[in-house]
């Protein structure tokens, strides 16, 4: 039996491999991918991302064994979870804290966490992510949290790749957090305030409440929705089809409060996503990103390829004496002159 | 009198105009560095980074401020900051509270303060603050500082244009701090930690001097010197030229304490750089780094000019209906066919 069909068969230790498969950017995970991606597009990719501090882990923790435990009517769900450590170019150690906080889903063979540290790689981890987000939605997966530590560029570009974004923010967490979550709030579709028992929780909630009334110009590129300048912190609260309001939920993820209204906020993005037509414009958005980031790896590829490496020498070292500036030398390896 | 001419003069107005052309990208802003790139080479580039809420730039602000002031002995240097913000991708606000609290610093004509929020364009936050460095560099500033907020990837490609890089800690940050230290410890060639007037700061220097005993493997293609897994914390001891060991120096920037013996970890890391020859080392990494990244931006806007439009578009459909994966689609686009 191939690589993909044990896949799709629900073989855990297949998949394993091809998750290492494509971590390496070896053929044969290319070539898994390639054959597997036809059974794509069904599971729900919910984005987890927020400061350091924040509790996500414990958070995903939670959502994880309420998916794999729900109330009576509903039907349990098979869940991944990749969690990348954008701020760890070197080493795999940073996550292990995930792996270890997660133990108590250890055992369960509907839950399969993954963990990944950059490898500072040509391709980027943005690429790497979607491949192995790409398997386990093959491998039949209903719910992939891609959840990301920190909140810079690296975790943007990751949370592109999410269906549903969860922002996580907590109380009294220093000085130049507020700076942070200027940028990071414009991509939440639902904000959550993690860590609810702790002091400063009100003025926190006034603080995300005020940065959400600002209204920031939403990115067009992956995010088409529109969205209204009103604050909705209710969870029954209306929520048309052409409008998505971020909502501001508060959680206490080690005791679970406030859950069960996260969760439905989280089913009511789904919701919104079909009913909108935006599922499919953000599975296009997404899909456009990760050809274009393909494109200029393979070009790079084969423009080294094809550069004679004394020619190559040859410019740098004028580079390094000044004699040619970086643009200049730029122009010159890819032209043979330096008409630029 | 060119642009190029007035900046070279010390013209602060022209310079303004050159970082502004260089954020936007503009063809003027390029050609004025490829004429001012031979003037560059002469700054001592400090990079400062750290995780949110170490107080990053009230001790940028304090070395400014003694720079600008040094004791007897000592001539006052020019200075810049580039204070660049990743977490920011969208709007401009989140790095206002630097220029703000460098306040103190306006009306001295020896400093020069630019904030930078990331655009997300092409081309990269790296790129656009390399070039940024590179004005500063050639208008005769001494010493650019260049500062990011937060400590992700985009931290640590903008750590690479740096000479010399202090990573900055600070008791108590919470929980999973912990994790973003052990990648960007990797890159410090100084270890700050601030507020050391704060609880906790014993625990917290315990943690750094273990992770930094752990020796973390060195990423050759940016750092190139050796690194002992001796720990250093006492400004007297022996730094030999062909080894550099990561002092660990306690600071209170509000106070200024610890200042003097950071100031001189910082000339020891530099005339460290210039005996061993790492400082031409990083300089040609740093060139060539930058060189690949004009390459990667020059090949795809060529690529985005000779495809079609509707060959694209026909393309990304048969992407989204599963039909190609999006290797398959990026081979199409690269080579008319997918054999990839």
């Amino acid at each position: 039996m191939s690589l993909q069909q044990s896949i799709l068969n629900g073989d855990r230790l297949a998949l394993s491999r091809l998750l290492t498969e494509i971590e390496n950017g070896s053929d044969q995970g290319h070539q898994a991918l390639n054959d597997l991606f036809k059974h794509t597009g069904s599971a729900h990719l919910i984005g987890v991302t927020g400061a350091p501090g924040t509790g996500k882990s414990s958070l995903v923790n939670r959502l994880v064994q309420h998916y794999r435990n729900p109330s009576a009517q509903q039907k349990s769900k098979r869940i991944a979870v990749v969690a990348v450590d954008p701020s760890s170019p070197f080493s795999g150690g940073a996550v292990l804290g995930d792996r270890i906080r997660m133990n108590d889903l250890v055992g369960d063979n509907g839950v399969f966490i993954r963990s990944m540290a950059s490898r500072g790689s040509l391709g980027g981890l943005a690429a790497t992510t979607a491949g192995l987000v790409q398997a386990f939605d093959a491998a039949g997966y209903d719910i992939i949290f891609i959840e990301t530590v920190g909140a810079g560029q690296a975790e943007v570009d990751i949370a592109k790749l999410a269906h549903t974004t969860l922002v996580v923010e907590a109380p009294g967490l220093g000085d130049d957090v507020q700076a942070i979550k200027a940028g990071i709030l414009e991509i939440a579709d639902i904000l959550v305030l993690n860590k609810a028992d702790r002091p400063g929780v009100e003025s926190a909630e006034r603080a995300l409440k005020g940065m959400l009334q600002l209204g920031h110009p939403i990115e067009k590129v992956f995010h088409h929705h529109g969205r209204s300048e009103q604050i909705n912190t209710e969870e029954e609260s209306e929520q048309d089809a052409d409008e998505w309001i971020t909502p501001l939920h508060r959680l206490i993820s080690t005791d679970g409060t406030g859950l069960n209204e996260l969760v439905k906020s989280i089913s009511k993005h789904r919701e919104y996503l079909e009913a909108s037509g935006d599922l499919a414009r953000r599975d296009r958005a997404r899909l456009e990103s990760e050809v274009d980031d393909l494109l200029q790896l393979e070009m790079m590829l084969r423009w080294r390829d094809s550069t004679p490496p004394d020619i190559y020498q040859a410019t740098i070292d004028k580079l390094t004496n000044r004699q040619l500036s970086p643009r200049q030398a730029a122009a010159i390896l890819l032209n043979g002159d330096d008409s630029q």
